[in-house]
């Protein structure tokens, strides 16, 4: 059945108006913020000579950035990390022989890998690699990386749970391409699959990073379980509405829009929480919300066109892109709910996580 | 001055007609016959002990396929490689914990990687990345690759000399776009030319590659300093007269053409012996022709333009590619030169260098 293949997709490529790489200034505000922890989280978790030792003659210390996309963030983040172990590596003396840096930016075979590439920065500080894949499997060979980074990625299913379009399960998602205003079966999938696939990208990162080797994310939380009073929420029922409008013109089959469940699931900090502890293989060194100087408010429609175009090009055919985008824009415009201020914000959560000593 | 700036650029990429993927024949037929030549160099002169100790606690291989470009050259040769190198990591017993293989793929960072990526099989058996930048600078971490594989690259020089489009050398070399019926100084500017990017390439080399690491490079030579009986030469020389003959119809600018030079030479193998061994990094343990079973003809303007046309769109316009090939196409098709019993072959020359212990 199509719907099972419901794949997130990467952001959008290129450098054009709509592109990821010019519209990503919401994802940006939680990297800047997260900036001065992950420095913290060098400068007193990190234990440079237990990573580099456990790993290798290679002398050389490994990053890898992934759900990468294309644009400035990736590149902010890791030179970021990169100064950061420097200065920590340069404080143990002057005779310190200099550290080579070799950074992984991951991302889906699809991404624009090309664009990516170009923006590097020609005197930059290290050796890159883009590497092609999901992060749910193994990336890298066992015990090959010192440090991972991973921001607004891991909202992203690996595939829309299958119970949604499966017409005798209590799951079924009809009329519904999320799980707000949905019976709690279908929230339940999509909590099951989170987990699955947390599980899996734990285990291969286990796998992957070295012993005290560090691993920071970024990611949208859900405060609790109850409210749907969230912007990402609002501009998901705008997106439904928009997607039915298109229905009702005739430009996009029912079949269609009924096979389709958007991939994406905010956990609360208590559920990722326990995923990491049930796994085993992470101690938790911080986990805290990023206080963020600005919110996304309705004028961010350009941002989650760049986040959700190819998604949904790849779903219902790009030739439906502009005109759903354009009646999605004129029902933000509409809508009352970015402007009301007893709107809750979602968590934007820093987790800091140690790999355990094998 | 603009002529400087004649650098080499990646082979044609996308899927289409005169992509290489799809017009990367005679390049296949080297690689096929090489492929024996590696299989046996891995049994006969890698050490894996050494090569895997000397490197890591990665307790992976990391193979290199420098100048890659898109299709399934690049794949075979390092599915190969991998195939020789698991064979005798399993002939030391079946209580090896299994090797892990990491392959990166490298060329410009203009290289087509979106549609390498894409191609890469499913049910591969190694990790991949794709690493952007020419590789006559460093690429990778010291002593991080165990092997290096090179095809059909090395001829490509970082950049035409600079003394071509100066007036006032000996070396300047109006009226041509290479070497070819032109004064010994504008071979000796090339030959100056491949010697620099040679040592560039080797040296960098010999920091990434572990002691004992192996690299073949498989590159066209020319038998001897005299002779232009070559169909590579044949092709060159129908480009140039189809560059004029588009000067003449006002189509290129004079001044365009008297700044190009393409960016390649062909060194004979002692040039290339001799240049190793001033390197000094590496012991040559092999270094013999491929005997290829078909050879290039005229039936063979489709893969010289996936090779050529991105660099001549670079210089001098994509608007006018489709009527230079046409023009060249024509010429290729009135010479007499490729139905000539008489010609000589151009060397494809397999050279396996060892890295010397450090």
């Amino acid at each position: 059945m199509e719907g099972i293949s419901t794949r997130p997709s990467p952001m959008k490529g290129g450098d054009g108006p709509y592109s990821y790489a010019h519209n990503s200034v919401y994802q940006r505000q939680g990297l800047e913020t997260a900036k001065v922890l992950i420095n913290e989280a060098i400068a007193e978790v990190l234990d440079i000579k237990e990573v580099i030792s456990s790993s290798s003659s290679w002398k050389s210390f490994a990053v890898a950035d992934l759900g990468c996309s294309v644009g400035p963030n990736t590149l902010m983040a890791v030179e970021n990390i990169i100064d950061s172990v420097k200065l920590k590596h340069q404080s143990f003396g002057q005779n310190q022989e200099a550290l080579e840096f070799m950074v992984f930016f991951n991302d889906h075979a699809s991404n624009d890998f090309n664009t990516l590439f170009q923006s590097l920065p020609p005197d930059k500080q290290y050796f890159a690699a883009g590497v092609p894949g999901l992060f749910q499997d193994r990336l890298f060979p066992k015990a090959s990386l010192h440090f991972v980074h991973c921001s607004y990625s891991l909202h992203w299913l690996s595939k829309a749970p299958k119970e949604l379009i499966d017409k005798s399960s209590p799951a079924w998602n009809k009329g519904r391409i999320y799980y707000i205003h949905a019976p709690k079966e279908v929230r339940e999938a999509y909590s099951a699959q989170f987990a699955k696939d947390m599980e899996s990208f734990l285990n291969a990162r286990a796998k992957e990073l070295v012993s005290g080797g560090l691993m920071a994310l970024i990611l949208t939380c859900l405060p609790d379980g109850n409210s749907i009073q969230y912007y990402d929420f609002a501009f998901m029922d705008l997106l439904e509405a928009s997607l039915k409008d298109m229905v009702y013109a005739g430009l996009v089959s029912e079949d269609k829009l009924e096979s389709f469940n958007f991939p994406q699931y905010n956990p609360t900090p208590e559920e990722l929480g326990t995923l990491i502890e049930i796994n085993s293989c992470f101690s938790i060194e911080r986990m805290e919300p990023l206080v963020c100087p600005t919110k996304r408010g309705s004028s961010g429609i350009h941002g989650v066109r760049a986040v959700w175009e190819e998604l949904v090009a790849g779903y219902f055919g790009s030739d439906i892109v502009d005109e759903l985008f354009d009646r999605f824009e004129e029902k933000v415009a509409k809508s009352s709910i970015f402007s009301q201020s007893g709107n809750k914000q979602m968590i934007e959560l820093y987790v800091l996580l140690k790999r355990k000593t094998y």
